[in-house]
């Protein structure tokens, strides 16, 4: 898996991994898959993307705010996989995404959220990016964020 | 595990797979294991379940109606697993389920709704599909489908 | 890991499973990971931590008795844990935690709930219970439960 240099190539610099809001740790390897925690929408200033997600629906982030939300989940867990395993490169494929969205009652279109965190896997790590997935809405996520994922990702132990 | 005989038995066909609604794939497969992406109530016809569940709480969808959508959602995730390693005969066991309702507020039976995927599981896999399972209500469902399972399950790589 | 004893210098005793609330088993074990089911904030009379959680936001449950409740779950999966393993001496690691809160709308300090269960784990298995989690609130919980925890746990298949 040639994703280091994708990122590169991409021009994407991942940024510094957001620290545990509680008693965990970002990433658990157990055999050759490693489980990430769920991770929210930091921006590149420290601050998180937050909100009900839905206009017409009365909540306050776009549904393209919300999946560049997403996008920049995606970066977090990437961060925070890199810290784990040392390099992109021995990610073999990501085998299973849930993705939280935090939406104003009545915004279902959770799918096309979380398709910002899948589009950016899939930029990196081309179709072994593409996992299986659920793209939900939850009643409420940590601190009012728009946007969490949490991932299972499938490492090559040899390299 | 003798899961192909045992659906034609009880007369069961599957239905075809639904398209996935976003960026993902429907199954992965790492070592023994495959994790399936969150399905959806499909009828028959290509249509699916949807609407918030509890006539006493203001919905749409009665306690029963929602429990059919959850097997119609379990021979989703049979069709897409068949899709995915051949034959239901290398099953050895179903491992978790996540089971999602969407409730209209105040209806909190959702184990009795995520009953109806785990009861076609067990009349086709017998005591082996019975996994671990957790079933909760979440604010929203895509397209406000009434029910959505994901489910991870274990396969012997060798047949 | 020397769980059972750690258990016994803490004084806790592990209180009795809880039934299963529907058509699942409390625990399966694939390879070296146990898929634990979704369990409830039991106390040790038999009865559960109901309500929403926040009394700021409307709901009837204090933050402080949520984390309390977080940590009764614990004792279950713990409880559940050993009853599928024998001991938890054959632990290895906490894997993965998913932490349901069940919120008043607009409580979202998911994650400090969650940590009772997190503290308890740490202190039986010390910072190999430190796992991975995620925290977030569900509009429904059943039966009305404040907390909802399930985990994904590594054993040494070997002792």
């Amino acid at each position: 898996m040639n994703a280091e240099s994708r990122l590169a190539e991409l021009g994407i610099e991942l940024p510094p991994p957001s620290p545990a809001a509680g008693m965990y740790v970002a990433a658990v390897r157990t055999g050759n898959l490693v489980f990430l925690s769920g991770a929210g929408p930091t921006r590149p200033d420290g601050s998180n993307v937050v909100g009900k997600v839905g206009l017409d629906e009365g909540g306050t982030v776009s549904i393209e705010d919300a999946r560049h939300a997403a996008r920049l989940t995606g970066l977090q867990l990437l961060a925070k996989l890199r810290d784990e395993i040392g390099s992109l490169d021995r990610v073999v494929r990501v085998v299973k995404l849930l993705g939280m969205v935090n939406p104003a009652p009545g915004f279902n279109r959770t799918p096309a959220v979380i398709d910002g965190c899948s589009e950016l896997f899939i930029e990196v790590f081309g179709e072994a990016g593409r996992g299986a997935r659920s793209a939900v809405g939850m009643a409420e996520l940590p601190f009012d964020i728009a946007v969490e994922i949490e991932a299972v990702v499938e490492i090559d132990p040899t390299t």
